[in-house]
């Protein structure tokens, strides 16, 4: 055996060694209890899998469906390296929710906030989460998103705080509509004449995973061609989801929708649930039997595991808003220690009627600024109506605001503005108020609009009103649920209402109590909302449909306040369009 | 009735007027004769179409499948403004064969002489065709070529000049193969662990038009699911292309093929073909019955209409050099005036058996310059030996070349080398002869290969002999052809042969008195070829496989010239990569 000779005063030298060690490790300690950096090295690529039992290509992180989830803390910094794998698609990852101060640049939007990233290059997002929340990321270039590209994002409370309810355990789930046929279909058809629209989905997803029934597809194709799609009920992949509980215990589940176009009912079977965060504000507890969310919204609830302990039961979510034609989306709400593999015997939930609209607007209302925790919404210096109808352009199918249809710019609109590239975006700002007279409760007389690039500039620190006002689609009878969203900002929801929104009297309904701070609303069908949000975050923001399809076809518009407060842009967010000539 | 009242004098100014309209005619039309521009726009979009009855995405240019031809006179400028109208996808347009002298940022590879086009912007492409022949364009990144995005591009001889053959009248088709299973989902399956190949094609088609058997697809699908393919056999799309002919008559028929996989085989039923041109020059006629076509090749074949002209007669495109699993594709010849929906009533023509790999090295030999238009090849000053070899990277299938699997840049090579951007590519040359021992005959006992996007760099105007050596796959008994296209010049084909190149005794075999120049040439399984080029031409010029999924796989390299002699890069090629920085 050897003897280690340490020599004299090693025991010294460990001494000082060690102490000055601790000192390190207590001060890093310190600082990562207080804000941290979270890195993230993420790979975009193509990948086969079946969410549904039937295969398809998606665009996945690192190998990964849903995508990586990021879970952070308040103040932290979010570093995420994103590559693109893709061999010829471009990408760029939205922050929902996430407010981007200081960093607009990196809010992630496609020819707003930056040039789509290249395939094969890496783009480095880094911004601070600053309010704790549930959130999401997902693709915000063309339909990407409805490819699968997307995961979960959530902000705790700094070390310390705490929520104002309590909890044993926390569950979280992004629920999601699913077709089989792929994204660049669905886009060819949204811009075809005839228009062919992408229909409702084959699958409901709960936590990416669903269901298909396999002997819908017929079988006998000829193999490896590609004549009918590749369905196999066994795979893992397509398995239900499984929430593990232990009897008694009481839980907080995140609910996230990024339904590309479904509005959706969750139900906990045999469950109430209590309604406690939205989209990352605590909200007064509210306790229902299933929940209205819409594409883009978050929530949290608690429910406690309060029934029988020998069965499990189903969580399940349904269609609302338009005639379903999909079947419930099912996951496995798991009484520990039954096995997850246990089925619960009974049916498929139901949700109410899906056409009860007063339901949805009911529930809606009843989510309101927790008590102490109301923020009062300052006074309007400037109002904005926005018209939202189905138009034609060209022939062509499309959505239009006060009759003008976005269309994507070449070059970024945040590069645009802050180094006044004038013939990069359309300089005629959108109308404030619908510029034709209007009958929401039929089809328009003419449907033509216009093409635009154009933004709405606002007053740094101003006070905007947003009237969302919904109408008739170009079928008579039509009119739908839209899910609204903001980027960079939480908008004050002061009210809502049925038919034509009047400037003079709906304004004294409004709730300036406890208004709920959002950045995703409804509106619904031949109705309007209200909103109110203060302009004070310099960058450029768009604010559009959460309906991939939608959006697409141009429902949405462009908001931008205080772009000449901005330090230069990062050069990583150039090169389109005009900015490579910068 | 009015009495139109002249004034004095019209009769006087109207003859001024006629006379300087007439001279402005003139020098237009004197100008048109020498040299004119060529002015095309053109936007890029998916379109639904179904070339073979089975409907599918494609990407088609001014919505028309194949893309619009180009027609130009030898001088001439072509201008194309080609705007990108897809909603995520990138685009280049290669213009093969064309030698781009002075220009080759205009070549459109991706990330080679361009950066791809982003969606919504356009992109102008400005070149002179300085040699007359039979070209054709498409596609240069991923695998959008084999999604449609091609068309014809064809030079005629300057004024007044003449081709060494009579005929009279034209006719041309572009070859393909065609699959149901997109762009995306072969990407998918090449780059996926286990490995999916994109396997035989559905459907051959000539100038876009085939015909798949609409039994072999399984009805029963829900409506609008997308779970089979939508085949229609009455759909126009699909209905055989027509080659109209007067008895008697002699045609020029151009062929091109622009294949995905496929080696083809094409007949004329029943009517020798003699051929004419091949790749742009005059070959020395050669009669056959059927023609071997590899993707990337053109040929013109002249025939005479001199069979029975009471019926129609098939042409025909069959597989070679891969075990057919791909029906007949077949056009009409339709001896007018018989309508040209009278189908011939006889079988589809059978092409010679597609392991016959001598009958086609045996046509591939017959090709060489015509009697008056050699051009004596010059002594080399450099030869590369190289090795192409099926491998594996990290687990995935890749194709090598001296063991270098390339990879693209994110950087396009011409900006980085001249612009010194050093971090952009591979510094390290890769070699010029296979670096290890090896065994044509059997699977690489190691198949792991390197990635890389190092460049050949050149002397310019020097010589350079490449030698192309097949070689076994990972499979045992498994050895394919491949066509090999240079861009930006064109090549000696010297000579090739069966087995292993010896550098000594096989270069004694060259054809130093009429080889032809080529721009592509296929290397047969288990054998060699031997390509002469003079390295006059500043850029950076891709040397790959054809064959789309090769490439991809990593089939290719890069050679380079004189970058150092040209101007300052057009900013419109910049944005990518490093180049953003720049």
């Amino acid at each position: 055996m050897k003897a280690y000779n340490l020599g004299p005063g090693w025991l010294a030298k460990f001494s000082v060694l060690t102490l000055l060690i601790l000192v390190v490790l207590n001060l890093a300690v310190t600082t990562e209890a207080r804000a941290r950096i979270r890195h993230y090295q993420w790979k975009v690529d193509y990948l086969y899998f079946s969410p549904d039992c039937v295969e398809k290509v998606i665009i996945a992180i690192n190998g990964q469906y849903p995508g990586p989830p990021i879970r952070a803390r308040v103040g932290d910094t979010i570093v995420v390296e994103l590559e693109n794998g893709l061999p010829t698609e471009d990408v760029v990852i939205h922050w929902h929710g996430i407010h981007q101060v200081g960093t607009p640049w990196y809010d992630g939007t496609a020819f707003v906030s930056q040039c789509p990233i290249n395939p094969g290059e890496t783009f480095k997002y880094k911004f601070v989460v600053s309010r704790p929340g549930t959130y999401f990321y997902h693709g915000h270039f063309g339909m990407q998103r409805s490819a699968g590209f997307y995961g979960s994002l959530i902000v705790d409370l700094e070390q310390g705080e705490k929520e104002p309810y309590a909890y044993d355990g926390e569950l979280s789930i992004i629920l999601n509509d699913w077709w089989h046929r792929s994204m660049y279909d669905q886009e060819t058809g949204l811009f075809s004449i005839p228009f062919r629209f992408v229909g409702e989905p084959q699958s409901l997803l709960i936590e990416g995973r669903g269901s298909y029934n396999c002997s819908l597809v017929p079988s006998g194709s000829v193999a490896g061609s590609g004549d009918c799609v590749n369905c196999n009920s066994s795979n893992p992949q397509c398995q239900p989801y499984i929430l593990p509980v232990e009897p008694g215990k009481t839980y907080r589940l995140r609910i996230t929708s990024v339904a590309s176009l479904s509005s959706l009912n969750f139900i906990l079977e045999g469950h109430n649930m209590t309604i406690v965060e939205a989209d990352g504000y605590n909200v007064d507890p509210v306790v229902v039997e299933n929940l209205d969310v819409y594409s883009g919204e978050t929530y949290s609830v608690l429910f406690t595991a309060n029934q029988n302990p020998s069965q499990n039961y189903w969580a399940a979510v349904n269609v609302r808003g338009r005639k379903p034609a999909t079947p419930t989306g099912l996951a496995v709400l798991n009484y520990l220690p039954n096995p997850s593999s246990l089925l619960p015997s009974t049916p498929s939930p139901v949700s109410p009627v899906w056409n009860d609209f007063d339901y949805s607007l009911n529930q809606s209302k009843l989510i309101v600024a927790r008590q102490g925790y109301e923020v009062p919404p300052p006074t309007p210096d400037r109002q904005l109506i926005l018209l939202t109808t189905q138009n034609k352009v060209n022939g062509k199918i499309k959505w239009g605001i006060n009759n003008v249809t976005y269309v994507p710019t070449s070059t970024p609109v945040l590069v645009a503005l802050k180094y006044g590239l004038k013939k990069a975006y359309d300089p005629i700002p959108p109308p404030d108020y619908p510029t034709r007279p209007f009958n929401i409760s039929s089809p328009p007389p003419n449907p033509n609009a216009i093409v635009g690039s154009g933004v709405y500039k606002f007053q740094f620190g101003s006070v905007v009103d947003v009237i969302i006002q919904n109408a008739n689609m170009l079928n008579p009878n039509n009119s739908e649920i839209h899910p609204w969203h903001l980027h960079g900002h939480d908008f004050w929801v002061l009210g809502s209402g049925k038919g034509i929104f009047n400037p003079v009297t709906d304004p004294q309904g409004y709730n300036l109590n406890n208004p709920p701070l959002k950045n995703t609303v409804p509106v619904f069908p031949y109705g309007w909302v209200a909103l109110r949000f203060r302009a004070d975050n310099p960058g450029v923001w768009p604010f559009h449909c959460h309906v991939e399809a939608h959006f697409h076809m141009g429902m949405g518009v462009i908001f931008a306040e205080g772009w000449d407060r901005l330090p230069q842009l990062p050069k990583s967010i150039l090169g389109c369009g005009l900015s490579k000539y910068l």
